[in-house]
């Protein structure tokens, strides 16, 4: 649940707010649910109203909670005051015993949970929180793993975050190896291999390559780039290692950003949807165009369908009215 | 009558709305009646409390109504999602039984509706509707052009509409045979022409010379154009063609478009009021900055007044304080 | 979809709506969600972000929408001013040439919608609109009545409608003839029996008696009550006769009404709800107490669970906290 | 221009407001224009964008504003935290030197404005802010009474105003001389007539014809009688003595007060559209009953039409739907 | 902090909420503090930017905050829908790890926090919470006895809390062995003493005689009484056993409640001021008509003034405007 | 107070306000507040609940109010409406007889007022306004000269005020004989030396030089430079001279401006906050960030923290998170 003021204020200022559920997982379901696809969302929400809350927001857009447990934890919060031109966004998150953060693995039936199902990503955020959260997220990588599933990463390495004792290059050691899917830049490929590449697109190859070789599954490697002028204009790109090919996209603009919360989850969801229907190369540029429009969305959740992305795509962003 | 949710959110992401009455000839008449300039607007509208509101707006801005027709039928509405960045707007109406729609011949009393009247404007909205809108207008612009007034036309050509069964080309060509003033580019000339000529300067100027040699009475063809970097920055200039001179307008940047809906309303609004004080590049400036000023305002109209019109004309773009 | 100023200011003095979506038969289904019932829902909506918003809104109760249309019509709209003491709300519709308005049997494939449905509830608004609504309401209601499904029937009279040319009371008889359920008033039985009984008790149990002569699957009358002190203060009485007894439930004193669109509606979910698990009173006393606390939300639904229902019917209406 | 927080919150609570344009005389007058009267307001506002949209409002009502003049000074403000229950609401007043308050007789040519009036309306008001009031309103009384106008004085006494140093009992007087219809209660009586009455109908009807006599071209005498179980809920009703009958009205029961600013202003304006077409009694249960739906509008204005107070005046409170 | 959507909005319906920082020793300060009362507030909130706009909050109403300790964990908060007529308010907390919960003796100097101090008061909600808060208050109670300083205890047992290990019966008693005065109801005294007295005003004598015997520092017992007619109408009255004698308030009717929450704050606040200045009945007269204010005003905090509650008190609750 | 419409709408188009508090020594007196530093604002407000609502927005700062003066005169106002790209934002005051506009030297204990206090802060505002501000300003000046505090200046001119009588250049001749800081462009420095100088670097030297000459006190000039591309796109540069060294900061590019109001103050209150701790280089540009960030927050008031305006400093204008 993210709690902000209206505008760019800050909590100071303001005396009301507005809501939204999201998380990173969460809005990549969301996304992808926006795209037309199937998906089921598996966490742990209250029991209270604010969860019925949530869970009424989930089905609005027709993902499928049936897979969601219910816990007497309140649900995790955070406060969000968005930042505008040269000033930061700020978030205070309230997670740290929330509903999700003390789940474990007796609470998820991941049998049933994973029924059917061809295609699993997590982030690097669920196995950051506590051990019950990698225990469980670590469960379901090995069921979807078993059973030959697509398994996309996104590690998100957040320091900050692994406060409960485990260490984090162990620890996503372990659960890239069940993955096919790398989401993720140098930062993450860095902390994960103990290396110190730096960001050119040679030693993005480089690393790239290492992190195939210590983990042989993954066979993608996918970078969202993101070049911020100010708070409020960023330009965005992505490239990618196959294995073969390096491809680069070009840059999208965003000179007015709206809100870049779940932009890199945006992109994440693309490359889910595209990876399923198009060529590497297509699939990423779907992505990033998904992620560009991502920004122009107040809330956590890219609402732009398969349609919208396309006609991006396309090279139309003049913004003339669809009537 | 607009309907819309606040920023730039989704109707799916709100449940609040704002609402406006517009319509590109009302547009215009507000936008005259902002210069101060005596505007009679003629049109129908719902006999409820929605038309009351309506009809309470135009007051407001003190339109003259009294030949304002209401009837049982609801109030044209349409529904706007504002879009941002590469994100299109998109417009979903609600107009094809309205009180507008359903209007005919007998429901307007020309005679004392243009009483005094020395200027009549028309777009190419109203005859696109139904055979009963097209016929109420050829009787207004008949009458208009048999007691010597002004006519301009703003034939503005949308696909999507004509679709009761009259020929676009056909049909304008009459109305345009009515007209004194030609707003519009190289689609509409094209569309009503049956050209196929392109929007450099020099096809403009070709193009507008076959108008006038088709439509004699036409003495003056003006063009705004717009270059949307995307949609929220746009760049506006206008150019012109009058049987002897071209002009072409330096571009206004309008870095962070507020709304643009009513722009052209507007530019057309500059024009009526110019023209009848000015010469034709003064007006053609005067209507390129009223165009821009529009960019800046919520809403389908353009509250500028000459004065603040003048002002951006003299080159005063800093944005300064008036205390 | 329903759209009203905040409040109960009038249009004249607002510029900002709240929109809810709604229907009789909309809310109906919503408040059996709400009880955590299986619902599905059979209409036609438009193929625009505004159906796709009404969607949406369906889906987040979890309401069935497989059966639902989507045509290129309008989505129905209506406006609300709503009153307040002595001042009565107004509204205005727009839903002559709506999507739903415009439907007709060959969109729906009832054999699908109906499959494995055990309860059918219609309201005499949908056949009051057009022959489409009519033929497409008894298409479905012959086949649930084939089907031996339970009818319920909420045959709401209401002169204003019934514009397109059928006669009320021989359509009215037509559809009640397939009906197991009768819920309305001595207005309601007087159109359809073409009587003139009073409201009194005596009264309405004749009057039903003379109803299930008439129609012989009719088994059972629901009446609920009104008494309305002024806009904002009401109470709420049920009676009832099943062929065999009578029964008169107390008053609900609603002292300070929120919003009364929908409590009618409330009611019959109420009893739907009811008569498939207790004996008809207990059903009864369900439905007044779920149309009681239908006063209490903003909107159209009635967002009232089983649990809240009952803990009013303990008698619990002294508002204290649920902590 | 009255401003307050939204609710009924205090200014501490709030960063937000919401404003209307109001004042006894124009509230008055809106209350008018708003049963379809002809109206004409005399005032002055200020000469900037405030008075701009004061003039807006205006029109937006349909008053005639031609005699409206503008002036350098601010537009008169007060700030209003509405109560609830047994809070009382708190009005503080910035109009010391407001445009109004700085008016002086040369301001107005009253010959014009009084053009083809047949009623002229004053209240206590604005002969206490300063001597330019007084003299203004002087000025126009006495051309209003030359021309045999009909006069109705509202002459609302309240102490805190009368500070600039008339004495209140004289200034009443000589402008309850060109007055023909008295609108006040005992408070205002004794004030004029230096008595202590009490409230009781005989001592009303004493003090009225006291009145008469001392001002004999006032023939009728209307008192509006509030009953205050606490600032949410009021009962009103209304009695007069035109020299020959005494007549009372029922109370009109108004169990949740909305704002009740302006239902002064609303009974006045009943009075003066009954007056012009009924007999006294009729015209003052129309006052009444107008007085009592103000107290369900937001801001200052009574928004009740003809229509509506007539179909309270039939004994409909019920507050039913008008679709 | 206090999260809540606008009006009586249920979560699920809304996307805004206000919010509010509040808590009943928080309540009792500000309403202290309003009175125009030195207050000193000792608790623990968060470093983050949440904590500095609770400490913002507090300073705005010249709270002294020097003794509030900040930590790393989040501030508690709750979410609030609030009821309507029959329907209840709902509360969902999310306090258990907030940085109040989790302080201990160790964060607190007592010494400096009481220092000057002649009056401590506190609630049976903060040893309720866990093992950190029972001992921290019982330090402060344990110096405040010594120092000397009047204790007024307000014991509002809850069930619901008390679940981290404590006797709620044990850690009371031992708690009030400090106090001096006690507020609260035959509930509060049957949970203290185990008795199970009724609540008739003999039996409340009784259990006030029994109280004092068993603490035989408590000289003066307070009960506050709610009559519900329903959420949105309430009765309030007080009663109160000093040793000598029994006095018994009259009923206030509150016919429209805006929040009921802090009322029984407002209660404690009226009788600690009061207590200080006045005898026992005008202190409770005092407090009753604080209660009673407090329902009219948003959020947790009693706003009312001492004049204002003396306003109250002399009988006038008639809502005439304060000019 | 500033009153101004949500977002940048005209008052034409609203009906809701915002409300803050703002003036341009109070904005220097807050921004210093949120650098953590001690400030005292030396005022006078109304007497009434808008006063209270200044003085409890005042203290939510935690700014020193002890020597605030309280008045029956109403608070200062302005109206605002903000603009947009070329459009231009208009004011309209509402001060000529308020609070502080009335306010007198024997009104304000100077003595008390300055006790302890090291710096004075004024502008040019207040002895701009009537006989009585200057005069004040004048006795205060006096004794925080003889005191030996430092004194800054920021004689903002502003034509259009200075209407009482004094002549400008002879009064702010006197006020900045006690200063020591001057805080101002060629604007100001012109109209005090009655000079003529341009705006290069050059002259700006050399007009200092001047200054230095007349005004020994003054040992620093800084001068805040401001180039609006449009009223939405600033950029903002400093630059000094201390009677040794110019210097010129970079400039900072506020691409998307959101509140400008108060941009000046913020500079103010970063040299004063530098001056007395930094260098003069450094505390020139620390202002500069100080300001930079100013444009960032709606409202008059700078909430940029020291540590926020440090991070901008070293480099940080990507605005990303602060988790």
């Amino acid at each position: 649940m993210r709690l902000s003021p209206l505008g760019n204020r800050k909590f100071i200022q303001a005396n009301r707010l507005e809501f939204y559920f999201g998380g990173t997982e969460l809005n990549v379901g969301l996304s992808l649910a926006n795209f037309g696809d199937n998906v089921k969302h598996i966490t742990c929400i209250s029991d209270d109203f604010i969860g019925d809350t949530a869970m009424a927001y989930m089905n609005k857009f027709d993902l499928d909670t049936t897979a969601v447990v219910r816990s007497k934890r309140p649900l995790g919060a955070y406060f969000l005051e968005v930042g505008a031109v040269m000033r930061p966004s700020n978030i205070s998150y309230n997670r740290s015993h929330s509903a999700f953060s003390e789940i474990n693995p007796s609470m998820v039936n991941w049998k049933n949970a994973l029924e059917n199902g061809t295609w699993f990503h997590w982030t690097g955020i669920t196995p950051a929180l506590t051990q019950g959260t990698f225990d469980t997220l670590r469960e379901g990588l090995k069921l979807a793993s078993k059973k030959g599933m697509q398994v996309s990463s996104d590690p998100t390495y957040r320091n900050g975050l692994w406060k409960y004792g485990a260490e984090p290059k162990d620890a996503l050691t372990e659960l890239l190896s069940y993955s096919t899917i790398f989401i993720g830049g140098i930062n993450e490929m860095n902390e994960v291999l103990g290396t110190t590449c730096g960001s050119s697109n040679e030693e993005f190859i480089e690393a790239s390559k290492v992190l195939m070789e210590k983990f042989p599954r993954i066979l993608k490697v996918f970078d969202k780039i993101r070049t911020s002028i100010n708070a409020s204009w960023h330009k965005i790109r992505a490239r990618m290692w196959n294995g073969e090919e390096f491809y680069e996209t070009q840059d999208f603009d965003i000179t007015h950003v709206v809100d870049r919360i779940g932009t890199g989850d945006a992109f994440a969801a693309g490359l889910i949807h595209g990876l399923q229907r198009f060529d590497d190369i297509k699939a990423m540029n779907f992505a990033s165009a998904a992620c560009a429009l991502k920004h122009t969305y107040m809330g956590d959740v890219n609402y732009a369908t398969v349609n919208e992305v396309n006609t991006l795509l396309e090279g139309n962003i003049s913004g003339r009215f669809n009537r």
